[in-house]
């Protein structure tokens, strides 16, 4: 008989705000648990475990990333630090025997990634980073729908946005406009979803060519605050369109135009709300009798998710791929390290369109 | 005491699909009526007109365009000719003092359209494209919202799309994906719209630089089937970007990002149905506590349009300005001629881009 799965013990590798959201998930997700907070400083980790209700559990604090990843007793860790750490705190985490949640953008570039991807890989550890929306079964429902050759057809453009107005005290302060700290900016923090969106509609398929648009507006450090992009598919002659952004208001579209279909979300990365979620969906839509409207009008497909929010859902199945390692021998799933490999693919070419005077970038 | 405003009298030149919903709406308009109707031989005349319920209304069959438009009682004529005709009819329009409402796109590039216009001019007649959707109530509502610097902010980026599959038979058959009739294509009959869009909410400014991106469809013929750009502002630091089509189904979508606010809507050329509208608006959109939702959700705003649809509201502007040049020695108002100019110009950038391996187009 095989031995009891016990819930995935976590150490949560930096205090960052989302790192509360998190931490309520692995808190939700049935196999997993909040075993230890590392920040720099035991009283950050301390003041976080406070503020987060995790002060009367048992969890374990620490005052350095080291000795959480020294603790025998962390199966796997959640790490939201900074980009520009990931590949020297993501690599020691592999080396420790940790599994990797690693928060989005995985790495600076892909060559980094390629050498996280790698500790993981030798040492046996499972990978995934911290897309969310990948996981809400709204997604899932999405693909079904989009797969459906009569109903949809062939996908022939594809367009997502992902923007917020972080405001002045954010653009001034925030780690993600910081040249030392995140230097993808908007590109790396907002971009990373468009693309991944996108790939994922192209059933992972990676563009033939990649270029930035020339709208590119940079802070006084050169960090991307603003960006637009295009991704194209040569043989299916088909081209996605992507906008990121610091500066403008929320706003998450994903709009999928297929030969006999079409849909869209305005909620793609957080749903407006946690329990439920919608999109849009059209399907054999003509111009009524004189043009003077539409035969069929968008349908609202509305998904429930009352069960775990998806970042919960994330935490369990990532949880469930290390059960899987611990109790039952599996080998660590190579599909999400995949998924990560190409957006970071896609976003380092975005990256040297724009150092090439925004030129085309062949894949 | 200024002498009574008669209702204008428009010649239907040319009895394409689309002449059916325009001349329905010269009916429905308060102060035009269809008086004559051409087409290149009696009996296609007769039938539309018995098609459309004139026959029976005193209405003028003419069997020639020259025909109609040499009848002295004709104000005005409404020509949904192919494309590759209207220089030729419009300018002809003009020298026998007819008033020109002209289909889009109004010309195969700007050099002929700068000859419509200057005809108009020198004629002293009005001309108005027939883009319908610039005189629904709705783009009034749009505009107002947009304009609102606190809720809406500063626009950051646009989106349009504007595409139908006619199916195997329209791309056969079709005068839209004929050379000789309507070399455009795609871009001409669906991109138009976006075009003007896009120039709608940014003011009708004018682009800094237009690139088509390589994603170019085009029939055996070199007509573009489907074709994706994209406009820069340089000093705005904003990027738009369209995807028109014959390919992919059925979409009229219009997205704007602002610094506070977005709007979202997918039925701009042609709403779902007549008798009101609606547009998706969000303002102030945060995440909420936790990143688990939104502060806020798009509001609906809907706009009643039971009045006139926007086709009948296109021509009683149109005639209120002819009647004005009538009856009350008003000049032809140039500012429709300025929208449609603008468009070409656009359009005449994208073709050049695409003819010269998508490279930026300066305006």
């Amino acid at each position: 008989m095989a031995q009891e799965s016990k819930p995935i013990r976590f150490g949560i590798m930096g205090c960052a705000e989302i790192a509360r959201k998190v931490s309520r998930a692995i808190t939700m997700s049935p196999n997993s648990t909040v075993y230890a907070i590392a920040s720099r400083s035991v009283e950050k980790a301390k003041q976080f475990a406070s503020k987060n209700g995790y002060s009367d559990t048992g969890v374990m604090i620490y005052g350095s990333y080291s000795e959480l990843l020294d603790d025998p007793l962390v199966d796997a860790v959640y790490m939201p630090l900074p980009t520009s750490l990931h590949l020297e705190w993501a690599i020691l985490a592999a080396e420790k025997k940790k599994h990797l949640l690693l928060e989005k953008p995985t790495a600076l570039n892909v060559t980094e990634l390629h050498r996280i991807l790698e500790a993981c890989r030798s040492n046996g550890v499972q990978f995934m980073d911290g897309s969310m929306w990948y996981h809400h079964p709204r997604t899932a429902k999405i693909k079904e729908m989009l797969s459906d050759s009569k109903l949809f057809g062939q996908v022939k453009s594809i367009y997502s946005s992902s923007s917020y107005n972080g405001g002045q005290g954010f653009l001034e302060n925030n780690v993600r406009v910081k040249p030392d700290l995140d230097s993808l900016g908007a590109l790396g923090d907002a971009g990373w979803y468009c693309i991944g969106a996108i790939l994922w509609a192209m059933n992972n398929k990676l563009p033939t060519t990649v270029t930035a648009l020339p709208s590119l507006v940079r802070n006084s450090d050169g960090v991307i605050l603003s960006c637009i992009a295009s991704m194209h598919w040569e043989k299916e002659q088909l081209v996605a369109t992507f906008f990121c952004s610091f500066l403008a208001h929320e706003t998450m579209d994903l709009s999928i135009y297929g030969s006999n279909g079409s849909l869209h979300l305005e909620d793609l990365i957080i749903p407006y709300e946690e329990t439920s979620a919608s999109f849009q969906y059209t399907s054999g839509a003509k111009f009524a009798e004189l043009h003077i409207g539409w035969n069929v009008k968008p349908t609202e497909v509305r998904v429930d998710n009352s069960g775990l929010p998806q970042e919960a859902r994330m935490v369990q199945e990532f949880a469930k791929l290390i059960q899987g390692i611990i109790y039952s021998g599996w080998l660590p799933d190579q599909k999400w390290a995949e998924v990560s490999r190409m957006t970071q693919l896609v976003l380092d070419a975005v990256m040297r369109s724009i150092n090439h005077g925004f030129e085309p970038v062949h894949m």
